[in-house]
C-alpha cells in the first residue's frame, strides 16, 4: 500500500482544498467579508480549522485563493471560444489563474478585444462568479490593505494581458504610437466594471462590442 | 416676538440638518453603512432620534441627503473655477444637488471635458468625501435596493448632465453622428470611477486629461 500512499493524500488534499474553496465563495457571497470566519469556512468544508490554518495564513489569503480557482475555473470554460479564434491554449494548473489564457492575437485588434470583453462579460455576470466577487470587491473598497492585496493577487496579473496585447498592437501600427497601453486598457475594462458594480444598465455583448469601437475609432468625428 | 418666530425655527431647522448630515457622513465614514444607526446618528448631532424620523423614512434616506448636500457643497466650492471658463452659474440651493451645475459648453468639447473631469478628481480626492463615498459606494455593490436608489438619486442625475453636453457637441459636428451619448460618457467617467474605488494607480488632473485626449480621439491611429 505504501506506493499509494503520497497519491491518495493528493487526491484527499485536492478534495479537502476545492471544499474549502466552495465554502468560502459560498460564505462570503451570502454574509459579506466581514462575517465570514476561518470557523465557519472550516465547518461548512467539512475540515478541522487546523487545516485551513496549516495552508493560509489568514482569512484573507484564503479567499483570495478561492477566487483565482474560481476565476480560473471561469476562464477554462470559456477557453474553448477564446480558442476557437486563435487564442491561446492556456495551462490545465487551475492554481495558474485566469492571467494564462492571454488575450489572442490574430491580428485583428477590435476582434480580439470584443472577444475578450464579451468573455468577461459572461464571467461577471455568471450566477456563481456574482455574489463572491461583489462582497470581496466591496470590502477592498473600504478597507485600503484588503483592496491593495486583491489588485495585486487578481487584477494586475489581468491587466498585464491588456498592456501586452495593447503593445503588440501598437507595434504593428494598430494603436496610437503615443498612447499609454496601461492607460489605454482602462477605457476597455473600466466601462464594464462600472455597470456591473453600480448596475447601472444592463451588462451584454452588444455593450462590449460598442466600447471597443468607441475606444478604438474615438468619439470625435473621424475626418 | 411672534413675527420672529418662523424664521428663528426656519434658522434651527437649517442648523439642526447640517448636523444630521455631518453625523451621518461621519458616522457612516467611521463605521460603515450596516452599523450607522438613526439613533447613532441623532447622538451625535445633539438631536432627537423623533426629529430624525420626522423629516426622512430610514437611515439610507437620511444618507443619501445628507451625501447630495456634500456633493452640494463640493460643487460649490470647485464651482468658480468652472464658472471661469463659460460654466452656469448654478443655484445657491444646497439641496439641489451637483446636478444643477451643468457642464460648461464653450464650443470646445475636450476643453469642457477635461474642466469637468478634473474637478470629478478633486471631488473623488478630497478626504471629506472619502470615506462616506466608498462606505455608500460598498454597501450599494453588495445590497442591489440601496445601490438602485443611489444610482438613480446619485448619479443618473449627474449622467444626464453629460448626455446633455455630448448631445450639443453632437449637434456641433464634435462627436460621432452614430455615437451614443449614454455610452460614450461611460468612456469619461468609468476610468476614473475604477481608479478611485480600485485604487489601482494615482487619480490625477494629468491622467483626466489623457482620458478624455484617447476618448475623444480613439486608441487608433488617424491617418
Amino acid at each position: 500500500m505504501a506506493p499509494h500512499k503520497a497519491p491518495d493524500s493528493s487526491r484527499r488534499s485536492d478534495r479537502s482544498r476545492r471544499a474549502i474553496y466552495d465554502a468560502a465563495l459560498a460564505l462570503v457571497g451570502e454574509s459579506g467579508y466581514r462575517r465570514t470566519t476561518i470557523e465557519g469556512i472550516a465547518a461548512r468544508a467539512g475540515v478541522g480549522k487546523q487545516t485551513i490554518y496549516r495552508w493560509w495564513p489568514s482569512k484573507a489569503a484564503v479567499l483570495m485563493e478561492a477566487f483565482l480557482d474560481l476565476a480560473a475555473r471561469a476562464a477554462e470554460e470559456a477557453a474553448p471560444q477564446v480558442g476557437g479564434t486563435g487564442g491561446q491554449a492556456g495551462g490545465t494548473d487551475p492554481q495558474a489563474g485566469a492571467a494564462e489564457y492571454g488575450i489572442p492575437d490574430t491580428g485583428d485588434l477590435a476582434a480580439d478585444l470584443k472577444l475578450v470583453l464579451r468573455a468577461t462579460v459572461d464571467e461577471l455576470n455568471d450566477p456563481l462568479m456574482e455574489a463572491p466577487t461583489r462582497a470581496l470587491t466591496a470590502e477592498g473598497i473600504v478597507d485600503a490593505k484588503l483592496g491593495a492585496e486583491f489588485v495585486e493577487k487578481l487584477l494586475d496579473p489581468q491587466l498585464a494581458l491588456y498592456v501586452t496585447r495593447l503593445r503588440a498592437a501598437q507595434e504593428a501600427g494598430q494603436l496610437r504610437p503615443d498612447a499609454d497601453p496601461r492607460i489605454a486598457l482602462e477605457l476597455l475594462i473600466a466601462p464594464l466594471t462600472h455597470r456591473w458594480l453600480l448596475r447601472t444598465l444592463p451588462l451584454t455583448h452588444a455593450y462590449a462590442d460598442t466600447i471597443v469601437d468607441y475606444a478604438l475609432g474615438g468619439l470625435a468625428p473621424r475626418s
